[in-house]
């Protein structure tokens, strides 16, 4: 795939997720790489609304290949996390989706989110239906790059994982090409948004019962500092 | 129709199925029949971006008739139970949908999905308004193909249904044609989700009661083991 | 508006309300009226796929001005009770809405439909902010012809609604023009909509109180039984 | 940027505001200023049906420099509004939303919108994460025009912001042009949204706990009226 191949799907891609409130008000992002060069889109534009030739082009180290003519543009500010799951990983592309399902799950659940006995953890590679499917949770911090240290641990700390929530956030998501990427953050979150719904019908999320039930022990706190 | 106009109405629902959120995450499926020629998608694609030379035409006993010069694709994994659908049934198209609302209303319901008095209930062949239309649910399984045997079981002892749903899975709904079987998948869509609604306002999806409440017992049993 | 400009119209103004959820399955419907012609879709087709060929125009009476070529189409079902609003209350347009919002505000509401104080009620001719606007609701019967009787007499007892809610059903809904009816629909709809928020909120729907309040005797009923 | 194309980027983006359904029923609206000259839209019009040619261009005290051809259109009823952001703000672009998210905040909360710790709380102009942001909640008037005067103490006292809550109505949200106004509004809406979901889990919207909270004293007034 050629870098303008790559920019032009990265476009059409943002548009998509921007149609499922994954990437509003300039919010979330995507990278998509081939061999040694990596494609990403340029910091706080509307990404719905981004043209492939606003691109930048990176190498696997974070330094700047090729830029946008438009001076005024730096690359996403997502950069060195996308590295993180390229690097760490052999990540083929990844998505930053700030969905609300995926940041509702983060407060739902308190250090992972944990599911089990659902169709689509099928559509995560190396997961089957009764496989119980673990996402690790980091903290939010002030800045996004300030991340990348929790993420590197989540990464190395979950093997099995494609994904990394940060609470009060959104979701890193990453696959072994664009389209893997793609359908693991589909399924991630369809993963989230169900889970959220069967607590609200009480209904426990994996067999195991919901050990790690962060909305329990804040309802409980709440509860008690009114009473 | 031709197999290439099947094809090209084949991947135009499919779009609109994943803005309706059925196929997301490569998951769900169509197949549409003419005759005794059925044209199905292949496995693991993104649905919403299928083009008609991918399509595969297939015999109703399941064998290749005409596969798509891409050698790497495979008939979809549903096509066991499309032909169930077809050959039991004399189905002209089938639908597997993942809709959070078919997902959700296999946790609601224990054994079978059952609804009355809904003016969305006359959208299904041979259904009135005053009719209590019950769709029955079977268990899912590591494997799509292991679904089969259930699926046929419960085609049959269902004969008034259009539709099976699958637990923790999704539903397979099939029509006459095409046309029908998009008609049937939208009212039973609409009828899942209603029911939902309605449980979650404390009102009987059915006039004589929620016999089958499935959330209600694992509620029950959820409170014993926290209680 | 010539009859052909209208029926582009109209094929326009269904696919956007199939996008919107008011018109799937089949279901639901739209007329148009030009001095004394009305034209209207045929019955039981996918209201999204219509083309401007297959409309039919009426007399105000009923009678068929014009049909498509199409032998096997009949107008449709609503006819007569899209006329009522037409010859009662001069309608220009009529919109037939399965909406989900719709179909549970009969479900929370039992005779009339109630809400006051919400900056959409001035959407609808004659309304103001401070307003209580109200929309009877009647029962559903079989055969959507049926309904032309107390859709009448809910017109003729409701001057100020241009709406009628029918129960487990939907909503009839008019203006003076095409454009007028479409702006009526979506404010009704948000006020149907924000109604089932507020009442999942325990905030009343208007200043006067709930008093007619469905869903609470039903749930009285319900916790009875099960008692 | 030329009247032109301020008007026909208005058009596009009030399109867009539709499928989010932020300008329903004609309600919400949008403007643009470019220097001295704001670039406004009809009043009453179907917002995702506008064409540039029917945008009026207005001075900064309101007067008219250039009307449309068509002589019935009058200038949006949000005029005095739209002008008290930009003249009191800079602001380059103003939306109002009637998006429901926003709506029921206004019954939520009861004199400000508050929340902290979200990612979506950077993408307001000089906030950080840890930042709790504030909206202004204005009570509604019978006519829009007569808010004028509320708006403008609110946007006075309250400089941190960029918006203001209509009680039971909607938003106003500007930036300092249009991309940035409609960053604003995509965020603002993602928190409106997520404050509800939190409030229904229980969870407290700001580090500070829900001291105003709207919905609490409410439902305990109701709670009791119905004793």
């Amino acid at each position: 795939m050629q870098d303008q191949d790559a920019a032009a799907l990265l476009c059409d891609l943002a548009r998509s997720f921007y149609e499922l409130g994954w990437v509003s008000g300039t919010g979330g992002g995507i990278c998509i790489r081939d061999g040694d060069r990596v494609v990403i889109a340029p910091s706080g534009v509307q990404k719905e609304r981004m043209r492939p030739e606003q691109m930048f082009t990176l190498a696997r180290d974070g330094s700047i290949l090729c830029r946008p003519s438009d001076a005024s543009l730096q690359p996403s500010e997502c950069t060195a996390l996308f590295l993180k799951a390229i690097n760490l990983r052999g990540a083929g592309a990844v998505i930053h989706s700030h969905s609300m399902h995926a940041m509702l799950a983060t407060l739902l659940f308190q250090r992972e989110f944990a599911i089990s006995h659902m169709e689509m953890i099928k559509g995560i590679a190396g997961m089957g239906y009764h496989d119980r499917l673990v996402v690790p949770i980091i903290d939010n911090t002030a800045r996004e790059c300030d991340l990348a240290e929790s993420l590197e641990e989540a990464i190395l700390n979950y093997p099995a994982a494609h994904a990394v929530l940060v609470r009060r956030h959104g979701v890193y998501i990453w696959g072994a090409d664009a389209m893997e990427a793609k359908k693991h953050a589909e399924c991630y979150d369809y993963l989230f948004h169900a889970a959220a719904e069967m607590r609200r019908m009480g209904i426990p999320t994996s067999m195991e019962g919901d050990i790690d039930d962060a909305s329990l022990s804040v309802r409980r706190a709440v509860t008690r500092d009114r009473a």
